[in-house]
């Protein structure tokens, strides 16, 4: 399908302002304004479509389709001017960005032209893309040279003023309803509320601190950031600032350059702090830079966070039904169509479908209408902490606080904190949205019947979690365990496991209809009900060490 | 692929028993029974091919191919009024099923032309379907009309008389040779094996059931139905009853409708039991409503519910050479053709080319014989419960009795209850079943060298159990553990790991010649070892504990 | 795609040294020597092709296209008459051995077109083929008749003189680079590593052991070679020697017939010791008989290995973005191009793409050469033993010898044992050939980042073990396990866990910058601070029971 893509090569010159493509003679003139040599380069890209060359921009037409589109046809597109000079460096520089960026979306439109789209297949959600944007493709230029006053990290790059990340903000340009919905939601706040709740922040630095072994204790570090980086923070996103500026070295033909000197970079998780000072990364589900729609569509973009023994959708869905027979088909399926039409584009769910794309029936009527605020569909919350309970008002959970005066939506005890949680009404209205979905595919009565086992379901493994509980508060009373730190000894261990490794486990497999196995043995019932048996058996057995310790240090 | 399934859009209007299809005027006229009102609904589906209206039925041209398929020309096929008016109103309310029959092989060809098919290509086993169905496709009222006066679900539905559960015995009108073999195999009697033998009950039960913490002890209580359902009978199935009708909103034009009120629904356990009194379910492989043999063969299937940590057939199998070119290529091959040929369609085994699918070799003969009695090519039972054993002969294994008196395969000793298992010329005769499939591609050294491993694995793993079997007797006995409830205690359960989930792993990794390092570290000989000292240790530290209890009984 | 293989069947006849291919009657004459008797079998493989007879070998045109291949026409090629006699018998025998070779390269091009390519194109690393060859297609015989004189396993084979086991030794004939590279990889010598190293020896056995209850202790007993075989040797290999000949019944036409009596086969593993005297197995990662270089540079060929607990590189490839990317994208793109283009026939890399292909840029420009030793481009070895280090000078492991004496790269303390490992120059070197393949796609400063985090994930958790083995010195100081064999007891398998599983997880999700979830929750950070917490309490309560246990030999 790629093939056809770099049929030739043509040499190109780079000259600031004064791009010569001239397609007789097979070469483009760009002369680079900086460095203040003509360089001419391999220029493999723009070739593969006849282009003429303008003072404006040069026209490249898309000779492939890397998404399965439904037009017929594509006009010739103009590159900025910008936007050639950028590539006609980093085609040599970093050929796989450019060649991702050619597979996209972006490369194949325009802003005017997306506009002209009906409403239904309309991916543009602006009435007004910046004029200076409009009639050029969305290329290199055009998403790293936004809002350059409030880009900390922005830096003057071979005579451009360039932003090294790209953020929300900037993509709010034309995607604005989009990125109004994911701002709002838990995903943009993903890194505040795992590193700014005390009670989270204490699970993450135990978990990810480094224990040395003093006078034969587990004494606890404080986590280094490069370690929470590549852990919680590589789905939470990290806060990207700038210190400075730095000098490094390429190892091309430009030598050492200087660039803004980043913090906790490279960043793709989906709460990422920008430099710019917004929240969110899109290339998280959208990754770099096809923006694929189909990437997003695919349940492996889920799947690089949303797993076990936490958060296992992925796992789940592989053992579904709506799993196994997207696995056997996804390769007859259109994943790019916009809007997507159930039955036709695809015939079995990904985690999209339900949870956020725009969906009609294949008499167009709509299903469901699309939303980047991935709990629009949800009225519960199946990931326990500790229990499950009704999706939190704002996607901020930090302002949450329970009757403990924690900043958790349950208590201990499992009594809601209410307040911050939506109502009962709020929660029928986004039940019927997800029974909607369901309803494309399956009789209402099939559905209801797939609810109630759900309900059930929530009800037990909260009451599991409870026992799990009692036994917990066993242990400190005896002091066994120390509570200062809930998080740090074994049986904590085992009371953390109950609740969010094995009843989260059993809820994600009853809300998709699936993994039957993994609820039971798995990470489900069979874990669920060994773990409190290991609890009580550890309890007893701790309690004589416990005494033996006393007896010891009375001895001293 | 599917793109041009739904090119344009069609009125529609129903009448009971007076279809009208104008395709000049592009409309076709239903009037629906009991509604007394003339609804007009957009009918995206029939509308891709040229058909034309008459009294007996309506025809439509295949215009796709969701199956590989080596007819180069398909008729134009007629679909029943009867189908014609549950399309014509399912199209709207559930379009993705109707959708999934489109792409379905039932919709493209009648019984009549089946049967003109030359034997080895022929899906259909009857030589005499019902005379009312022959010209027609098998469409919905085909299926779910049959037998009325079994079916407990059966009801009126818009003026037909329907049954909502599609049995085994219902395709047996079509299919006689697949159900009869299904109905004998382990598969059918899922639910029953499960359910009605007291041993296996007491394991299902003592890990689904809620556990509560009572004066500091875990108490367990009978686990719910709905539990069960989401867990181990997802895969056994469940016992699918009618407790009467019951009104449901169906949130579409029709608002309230009548529908029979079923027990434990939506079910597609294997060994589901039906309304009808049949046992089976073939949606548990050929999915709802596309039947696909394309979808049986691929191996997600079967993963729904071979899989880890019990049953890692599929675990397996994604690990070993056969999975790894199966991965690669599957894009390649062809899982549609009938007969399925050897090196031609397929260059590597899937679950359903060794155990079930008729194959042949490239020149046409036959290597295996189709069968849907899933263990007719094993001649060993390596899923030991808890030694590995020779076939039961009957798919029913509740009437199994060893010489402990229990309805198990061995004694705990690892005495076989022979009476109950295959002897030795129907396992040689299995196991040349099993060889010859492999000698389709390996040389008979290869295979018979793979065999002899195998052999020695199932004695080895055997051993094992053995020993973990002797540690337990010892807890038993010294009274560290109460055995009148063998499965729900901390070193009881342990011993269970040893023989479901590490004396399995290994002999289904041997038995698939792949996965050498799931067999050595995940769930293989590194557990199998390990568990030995875990129970040896534990034996150990709970009889601390122990005298410990008694000390304080008698302090008291 | 394979559709068109078999379109007809041809009837054959062989005849030693006399062949007749008769394309009008559709008939090849072979007679078989030792039967003695002309055997007519349908031939259904070369039929698909216009092919001649000739005196020296039959032509073949492929009619199709297995792997995506840039030329455009295929010349006929030649058949031995040898490799036609192989083929006339074996397409009845084992039909998909010659589907399979019919589907590769070695089909389709002879050794002496392969030269006429572009030395970047080039497949052969031989100036000079055999010249017996050179006009041939690279059929059975050319592969299976090399280097009698070494071969233990040659035989005679209905009048040829076969060999079972083709070698490296044997592909060297074509592939010499290939081969000189591999041999002197840590892969070649994964047998003697792991078996002739006494301390991975008893590692190896102690797992693999079969263990018994003795007075109820746990007596470990050696492990059989059938169990090694099937574990740790189905990825390093097996000892492959022949004991002398042996009958066997085919259950085919051919009745019993006498073959090599070879120990430990089949066998595939990488280090696999030939009973021609060389190392190593091309088939592990080219599987047979397709020889794909599509396979093997599809991930699921290394996945058959380095897979989790122990090399979880697999798991953590699909849970990373270049997983993911790949996993949506992958039947795009082209696996089979030489040389493979960054950007035009991959956008995301696969295992093969960093660790060995040949890489250039869509200009032409090469980034990385091509290696089959899988070590080359990397400088330190993540999978610690027990704790990271430089990489190895030679592949050949059993030669090292650190400070305490023992055959490991770092002492136990975590001093390397620096003679026998790369120095930082050999370091660098390899560091700047993975970061150019990086750099493919992504900006150095990106890169860097990634690397600067690395660095500190291989810091920590290499403490992280230190902190195990100080508790685990503590045990073994008071006695509470014996550190004889320090692989067999519980608090052992604890400390073995921190870095064989945990540990060497999180570096392997820290290199591929992937997998956050594995390494924060699935077998990463968790596991390693409870593991400690494990390590601790364990050791307390044991040292209960050690003196239980004293106290009850002082009462005797």
């Amino acid at each position: 399908m790629l093939r056809n893509l770099f049929p030739a090569v043509m040499l190109v010159s780079a000259n600031c302002g004064n791009t010569v493509l001239n397609l007789r003679e097979g070469t483009m003139h760009i002369t680079l304004c900086k460095s203040a040599i003509a360089v001419w380069i391999a220029f493999a890209f723009i070739i593969s479509s006849p282009a003429t060359a303008s003072e404006k921009g040069s026209k490249h037409k898309p000779g492939h389709k890397d998404e399965q589109e439904s037009e017929h046809a594509a006009p010739d597109i103009q590159l900025s001017p910008q936007t050639q000079a950028c590539i006609a460096c980093h085609s040599k520089v970093t050929p796989g960005i450019v060649s991702d960026w050619l597979s996209s979306r972006h490369a194949k439109i325009t802003p005017e032209d997306a506009l002209k789209k009906p409403s239904l297949e309309r991916r543009i959600s602006t009435a007004s893309p910046p004029e200076n944007m409009r009639g050029f493709a969305v290329g290199c230029f055009e998403c790293h040279s936004l809002n350059p006053d409030k880009h900390q990290d922005n830096f003057q790059h071979m005579g451009y003023s360039i932003n090294v990340v790209v953020s929300p903000n900037d993509c709010n340009a034309c995607h604005p309803t989009e990125v109004q919905q994911y701002s709002g939601s838990k995903k943009a706040n993903a890194y505040k509320n795992i590193m700014m709740n005390p009670v989270y922040h204490t699970l993450v630095n135990t978990i990810d601190g480094m224990k040395k072994i003093e006078d034969g204790k587990v004494v606890l570090q404080d986590a280094s950031y490069s370690t929470l980086h590549e852990t919680c923070l590589g789905c939470h996103g990290t806060k990207v600032e700038v210190k400075g500026m730095k000098k490094i070295f390429t190892g091309s033909a430009w030598g050492e350059i200087s660039v803004p000197d980043l913090t906790n970079w490279p960043s793709q998780g989906v709460g990422r702090e920008n430099p710019d000072g917004s929240i969110g990364a899109c290339t998280a589900c959208h990754p770099r830079h096809s923006f694929s729609i189909e990437v997003a569509r695919k349940p492996y973009t889920c799947a690089q966070c949303h797993l076990d023994p936490d958060v296992p959708a992925f796992n789940v869905y592989k053992e579904s039904k709506h799993g196994g027979i997207y696995d056997s088909n996804e390769n007859k399926w259109n994943f790019s169509n916009v809007p997507w039409v159930i039955g036709k584009d695809i015939k079995s769910p990904t985690c999209a479908t339900c949870h956020n794309s725009l969906l009609v029936s294949p008499e167009g009527n709509v299903i469901a209408e699309r939303t980047h605020d991935f709990g629009s569909r949800l009225w519960v919350r199946i990931f326990g902490l500790i229990y499950s309970h009704p999706q939190p008002k704002s996607g901020d959970t930090t302002i949450i606080k329970n009757k403990d005066g924690l900043p958790l939506p349950t208590t201990f005890g499992g009594e809601l904190a209410a307040d911050f949680l939506i109502d009962k009404a709020e929660q029928d209205n986004r039940f019927d949205k997800m029974r909607n979905v369901c309803k494309g595919c399956h009789s209402t009565d099939w559905v209801n019947g797939h609810f109630k086992k759900f309900d059930n379901t929530i009800k037990e493994t909260d009451e599991m979690t409870a026992s799990a509980t009692k036994l917990m508060a066993e242990a400190w009373d005896k002091g066994i365990e120390d509570k200062t730190n809930p998080f740090d000894e074994q049986i904590e261990k085992l009371w953390i496991k109950q609740w969010l490794f094995y009843c989260n486990s059993i809820r994600y497999a009853s809300a998709m209809t699936g993994a039957p196995d993994y609820a039971a043995f798995k990470n489900g019932w069979w874990e669920l009900s060994d773990n409190l048996q290991k609890m009580r058996d550890m309890i007893d057995l701790k309690e004589l060490t416990k005494e033996k310790r006393i007896k010891l240090k009375m001895d001293k």
